[in-house]
């Protein structure tokens, strides 16, 4: 049942977490679904005992975690962030719950890298964080009682994502080749940049011109092609100044 | 999207649990999906501080957990009676995928209390355990390393009835009284009586005689007016010796 194809290409972001514990079971939790990367963004102890102990035989996903200082640096390399979140968030993006979002990410692992980002235990992903994902994914719960435990959260996706593989039987791989990250972040520092210059955009009151920029881009899945497009565009504003 | 009628039927069966631990972690879990009732057989250590730690503010469901010495106790009352189990069985019981066996236990719930069966942390629950019980679920997870965490297992499968509460648009309520577990059980019990009275059933070579009666009688879901019945026709073959 493991197409391990699929399943390679997403990673688990876990960011700024506090108890190296919770690392760990998050660690256990991802092996029992046959998911095996691992991205801690300044963890506050790791390596750590307590990380190792509740692995409980999944350390080997421990020693080849990737400790990166910034979430740009996580998702280098990826097409689709997903940030995972209890709280309603008055954002740009939509939402989607974990079944209705695992097909789409699933399609998109078939030949392209995705990110699945945890927030810490006690206040989640910033909104700073969030706006950097281009899906936002909540896990249904006890409107009376949301608090799911970090490795909870993460048992749940990826089972929900395991789930999922039988059904979608290798979608047929994209022709497209989408934009990465950090070309598509590029592109946005680039028009925000256009725009503080035009006098379009106040930085000192930005309102949410950028949110809804960024909204407007990720339903559209940029590809690398139309990224190079748009930034030669920009620049050829930036020119004629 | 909270439907406590249906959810408050099922309880969480926790069987000779080592870790207390385990147990409020297992009991935050069942919160966050909006299930409450606690059923706990031998547990080592409860109460405990280590329990309520790791509920973190769902310790109300360990104040009003129900504690039992023996399986029999903790499924009075119910019937249907599920057993979560990760290993491969040679045994009499259909085995179900958490996926198959939601609507199934969900549709049993509308009006019948049902029980969620999940073992000790290492070795799972015994095969006395399993008979007992009427359904056999697993969770798919990776052949390679199934380990899952106690409370990851709990979490998994009140997610995944939660998630299939909107779909199931509470089906209409069931007009057959089905027979309680201990009902069934004194029914097995009379049987073997009368099979080994008979001399049908040796009881220093009992083979799978009686697992194979459970069997069929499960794939029945016996109504209460039919246990009554079917005693009654043993009562009868034992009168006349």
């Amino acid at each position: 049942m493991n197409k391990p194809g699929i399943l390679d290409n997403i990673r688990i972001v876990l960011s700024h977490t506090s108890h190296p514990g919770n690392i760990g079971a998050a660690a256990r939790a991802m092996k029992t679904m046959g998911f095996n990367s691992l991205y801690l963004i300044n963890p506050k102890h790791f390596p750590d005992g307590h990380a190792n102990a509740m692995s409980a035989g999944a350390d080997d996903l421990l020693v080849n975690a990737v400790v990166c200082t910034s979430l740009d640096e996580a998702l280098e390399g990826t097409t689709l962030a997903v940030a995972v979140t209890a709280r309603h968030r008055d954002l740009s993006h939509a939402v989607f719950t974990t079944r209705q979002a695992a097909p789409q990410i699933l399609e998109n692992a078939v030949n392209c890298k995705i990110a699945l980002v945890f927030g810490t235990e006690m206040s989640g992903l910033t909104n700073e964080e969030v706006n950097k994902c281009q899906m936002l994914v909540t896990i249904p719960s006890n409107p009376e009682y949301s608090s799911l435990n970090l490795a909870a959260a993460v048992q749940i996706l990826t089972y929900e994502l395991r789930m999922t593989l039988p059904e979608t039987g290798l979608v047929e791989a994209k022709s497209r080749e989408l934009a990465q990250f950090e070309d598509v972040e590029r592109f946005y520092n680039h028009l925000e940049q256009v725009m503080v210059e035009t006098g379009f955009l106040d930085p000192n009151e930005p309102k949410r011109l950028m949110q809804r920029m960024r909204r407007l881009f990720v339903r559209a899945q940029l590809e690398k092609e139309e990224v190079n497009i748009l930034r030669g565009i920009l620049s050829a504003t930036q020119k004629v100044d």
